[in-house]
């Protein structure tokens, strides 16, 4: 088994802090998505959409998308859960995911491809619709964090896998200038709650 | 228990297709988004992003996002099994749903928000974003169409919740403008496959 991870990119490090919380070595496999290993044709044998990361089986079967990994070893290693328990658990860790992917990484990820630096050469970029998602993600940044006022993680009482999606998208946010707003108290407190857990590096 | 639908969109069908295939019967309360029901005060206490579907418990607890609906009736009801049973299973089935959600809903609601004309009221509509949206969401029907030969379902040989994400998402997108290529016989054939199912019209 192994993992194809970029240490510069948000996703492949949902993966690995994952691993860590749950205790679990995987060998990691560097493809560099800034030289385009991602591109080449043998990898897209095993992701036919090119993205990272890709967790490959012993017998060369290929799971791509970064929540599909985590569940893989969520089913086969419950504890500790990181998903929720209870249907209830479970549903809301889903819902809380998803708000932080939808809300937050599609529109970081928008001024990302449009409007960054590092990013000028890519294609197509449209840097209103980036513009767009910047002010859309500061929105969003806000209403995280009132919503979180009265508990100590994204889903509820327990660190899970929703507060490792928040956390690699908020430090990717700010990497790419879109940062916690000063005003953000309940957000701040909450993302060095999770940053000073010792799986926040791996 | 309440579920809060609209008919006229794309995710509230997700729902009542899931729980038709389930045998779950859950009473629906209608929200029309086009005269912005979701809109009001007393919605946004159901769900602070006032989008639908949101399931409403017996104790007023709410949960919104269409996979966590759907994922807290498999807790509760696991069979059949629309999420997949073995960890590779239900692996696969979280990666199809949301390589369907991400390239193909995200495109496609692009496409929807910035160029149709039913939406030419909206604020700060981009329209060169739509049509690269519409762009991008052809080459994924392609993509999905070739992936797709050999096998019956989205996921696999099983119909699961993939299989009503992409059936949704296909027939909004024809809805819009954009269709199955013709060319695409693979696709054609699953989309007729599932579209005769009894719960298709749900």
């Amino acid at each position: 088994m192994k993992l194809y991870d970029d240490t510069r990119a948000p996703n492949p490090r949902r993966v690995r802090i994952y691993l860590a919380e749950k205790g679990i070595s995987v060998p990691l496999a560097p493809i560099s998505v800034m030289t385009r290993e991602n591109r080449t044709e043998a990898f897209k044998k095993k992701n036919s959409l090119q993205q990272i990361p890709v967790l490959e089986l012993d017998d060369g079967t290929c799971i791509a998308e970064t929540l599909a990994i985590c569940r893989y070893f969520e089913v086969e290693n419950p504890e500790p859960p990181l998903f929720g328990k209870t249907a209830l658990e479970q549903a809301n860790v889903e819902m809380w995911n998803r708000r932080i992917e939808f809300q937050l990484l599609g529109t970081v990820g928008a001024y990302w491809r449009n409007c960054h630096e590092l990013t000028k050469a890519l294609e197509g970029r449209i840097p209103e619709a980036g513009e767009q998602g910047k002010k859309r993600a500061e929105y969003i940044l806000n209403w995280l964090n009132d919503d979180l006022e009265g508990r100590d993680y994204i889903a509820g009482d327990n660190f899970t896998v929703a507060d490792i999606t928040a956390l690699c998208v908020i430090d990717f946010a700010s990497f790419v200038g879109i940062s916690i707003p000063e005003t953000a108290s309940t957000l701040k407190t909450w993302h060095a709650r999770v940053s000073e857990r010792p799986t926040a590096t791996a």
